[in-house]
């Protein structure tokens, strides 16, 4: 844990992948997972961008600017999320080095790495949800986007699908040590909706796909 | 196209993001595909690099000393792939351009071509044949890797998985146009069983890695 965060957004591309195959703290899967997210995001602008402006696509030009506009934002939401899951479980490990030597420290140590732990829960969760809306927007993107590029609308919900699994499974592991039973009930609940969404639309993707290929 | 190809993994993780975002023709899907491979890849890596060391974990050291020499070649590969699919259209860009008047530069744009498409899904389907490898060591890393980091050999199996599939539909989006039956046969049956492959690894390290969790 260094006192100053690598912006991993500002680093070249290998620095993130290099430190992620490291076995340094961060970043982790729940920040890859932001990360397939952002590219998945990316892919959804993507075919966007190759439809609007074209003559033939003017019917549904209106669409796909709303569609871009809002795959940029789940892109920005998913860049700031690979970096705050590197820092997402600074507070726990901080938390796990509070002396423990009386009940009230122990009680204290205790209250803190709860906290600490919801929040560290809480990032990936958000990366989840944001990932289910990028595979919610690859489905209007193969309905609707130039057909040239419904292979990109596919990989978006792809990689959309794989970041909502991916930071499902870092929500899990840490609702594991969290005792607040209310909390850990209703995580759980809206991940496997929310999975399940994605599954779905990533299906959904795929077969429209396959008849335009 | 430009005549001087970005090198991607030397530039901010947000150029890549961004260029994929864009309506430029670099990098799309394919690469995308590499790149979240490469991160899987990452991750498997990951998972040894906090295994190996300690003494806990003497008894799959040399295994998983193995796995993470493999997944880091895996990973360079891909790290190629991505830059590579970049540049794999311009050779079938150029064709396109290439004159048409006489019935003697038909044929040689044509020849051109089709030689150029069968390079352009070349790249693809390489990246699917190293994707799947990636989601094999993703096994036996959530098999035997230390299982506090058993997410990210999960994780490392989804993007694999993700890889091979946004990567197999590049080399399909190919194939539509290439004449060459023999080929397209041959492509068409290596992607399915690979295919087939990556999706029951993912679900084999699924239910490992829930059984951990």
């Amino acid at each position: 844990m260094s006192d100053e965060a690598t912006i991993y957004r500002d680093k070249p591309l290998r620095v993130y992948l290099d430190d992620a195959a490291s076995g340094k703290p961060a970043p982790g899967g729940g920040s890859v997972s932001a990360c397939a997210g952002a590219l998945g995001a990316g892919l959804v602008s993507m075919v966007c961008n190759l439809t609007i402006g074209k003559e033939k696509f003017a019917g549904v030009e209106e669409a796909l600017t709303d569609v871009v506009a809002r795959s940029e934002a789940l892109r920005a939401r998913l860049e700031e999320l690979l970096q705050e899951d590197t820092t997402a479980y600074n507070a726990v490990l901080v938390g796990y080095r509070l002396p423990k030597d009386s009940p009230e420290q122990q009680t204290a140590r205790s209250a803190h790495i709860q906290a600490a732990l919801k929040v560290a829960a809480n990032v990936p969760l958000e990366i989840a949800r944001v990932a289910l809306d990028v595979c919610r927007l690859a489905r209007t993107a193969a309905d609707l986007g130039n057909p040239a590029a419904v292979t990109d609308a596919a990989i978006g919900a792809i990689l959309g699908e794989g970041a909502a699994q991916g930071a499902a499974l870092n929500v899990l592991i840490n609702l594991g040590t969290i005792k607040d039973e209310a909390y850990v009930g209703a995580c759980r609940a809206e991940l496997e909706g929310l999975l399940a969404e994605a599954v779905g639309l990533r299906a959904e993707v795929m077969a429209i796909t396959h008849t335009k290929l």
